[in-house]
């Protein structure tokens, strides 16, 4: 059995715009890494926290605080564990970018971590862990991000369940991460009105075309189901840019585009590498355009899921 | 060329609970028939209405009123016909039951009127008409009970585009009628006031599980997914005997139960046809119980689409 073990998640899409607190899908990019150690202590302890985004420093140490240490916490109590866990983390997501920076620590320590038990548990067996540890973040299970770490490509995600959806190899996104943040709590504040019937029933037809497109690999369903009329318009003025982004990217042949998560970075589908390619730098342009620095991000929508990758030769 | 045809069109569960204003599908029990003749006079007329359910002789003559008269209309102006048509309907879906019965004469008279043109319409091509001959009824362009008539089985709809789903043979669906009517417009009223966002996020949730179980025959997703959150709270009250009509298919192995349309009808799905027909009675039971007639119809979900079943020789 090892001792120590170290694992990626990668960031990912929560929401894909049409699937607000359901839908979500990694990107081959940033990740966060996470080292995790088996100590004799019956505790979970944070060691250190680095990486080279902006106000790494400033996070939690306090195990229970941070998302990675409460889902370790989770483990350790559900599983009676006799042994406690060591964790650092190098942050590769930039924070409150709407990337899923917390939920892939929180990933990418439990995958470490399984690794360390005496039988490995499955991802979907992960999940609930996941969740405790997200819920430090959101103050709720929301499971649009740890879900496709933890699965790959797309997932369906619930508070008892995730799930893997089928998805064409030809889909590819952009994302696009403009220099500023945008907490997720003013994000959710502005979503509290309640809303019409005719954007629900608009809201419910878009899912159901989307994911009508995706099972099937049909390009125009998942066009046409691609808009999200129930979270994006209230959202959309918190992030400078975002119109101007996102006309670029319908202009160049996306299929969709709307906010990441609770923004501010956007995204867009293409069918194709090539098209995805060709439209990330107008995409990026939208931000430089007002004056806001902007990186840009193509990765196939089948993106793969959090992996070990390292650990010692127990 | 046929000088005259008459048509069939089934009964429907328009919404399927989970999936209001978008979700449909048709029974094998009840149906409507039309019969249309083609005329020399550049008009649309219904020489008659009847069938033995109550209150068909007072369905409106006037074509654009009916919605099978206006459906004919419709098609008849796009495609600039130079005969008219002459209409005959036979009612055999209760009216104000909740089981499509406006839907099913336009469906019907279409499909008729479809095999008097020299070159006949695929399914789709007619959505657009049925749409419109609906509206006369529900003041809107709803497809939820036309497009599973239209094309069989279930089907997502939109104001755009109807298409048909994969059920798995298994799934059966008991639709219990009780001997009241609920009008359409009093049964739309309560649905007015705005959705909180739990809610919203809640049904969503259902109808992602719903429609990715409907896609991989999965029994549990389907489970899962069957609840309606957003229309049957509101609706539920104005129907005496839904709670006890509900319990009992839920306990006689139900995978949901909610309001067929817009009720006072209520459906519920099971994973065989003999769990449908155990459960059938026991659900009629819950409406005899508080003093209400009330029918049973069994049916596979993936159900027959409308047809012609008569025409003259030509």
């Amino acid at each position: 059995m090892s001792i120590w073990a170290s694992a990626f998640a990668p960031a990912s899409v929560g929401n894909i715009g049409v699937g607000f607190d359901v839908l979500g899908h990694v990107i081959d990019g940033p990740r966060d890494i996470a080292r995790v150690r088996r100590i004799d202590a019956l505790e979970v302890r944070i060691d250190g926290i680095g990486g080279d985004v902006t106000g790494a420093e400033r996070l939690p140490l306090a195990a229970s605080d941070n998302t990675a240490g409460r889902a370790l916490q989770s483990l350790r109590t559900a599983l009676s564990l006799p042994f406690g866990f060591a964790l650092t983390l190098e942050k590769g997501i930039p924070l409150g970018s709407g990337m899923g920076g917390s939920a892939a620590s929180c990933v990418a320590a439990l995958v470490a971590a399984n690794a360390l038990l005496a039988q490995p548990l499955s991802r979907e067996a992960l999940y609930p862990f996941a969740l405790d540890g997200e819920s430090v973040a959101s103050g709720a299970r929301h499971g649009d991000n740890v879900a496709p770490m933890l699965l790959g490509g797309v997932t369906l995600s619930t508070s008892q369940r995730a799930i893997a959806l089928d998805v064409p190899s030809w889909l590819h996104a952009v994302v696009v991460h403009p220099d500023q943040v945008l907490e997720t709590r003013r994000s959710r504040a502005v979503l509290a009105a309640p809303y019409a019937l005719h954007d629900v029933v608009a809201h419910s037809t878009h899912l159901a075309l989307f994911l009508t497109g995706l099972q099937r690999g049909d390009r125009e369903l998942i066009r046409d189901g691609l808009h999200d009329v129930l979270v994006e318009p209230r959202r959309a003025p918190l992030i400078p840019g975002f119109d101007a982004v996102k006309t670029a990217a319908l202009a160049h042949g996306a299929l969709g585009a709307s906010i990441s998560g609770g923004g501010p970075s956007v995204f867009a589908w293409f069918d194709s590498l090539a098209a995805a390619r060709a439209a990330a730098p107008i995409m990026r342009a939208g931000f430089l355009d007002v004056g806001i620095e902007a990186r840009a991000h193509v990765s196939p929508v089948a993106a793969p899921r959090a992996e070990l990758f390292e650990r010692d030769g127990a």
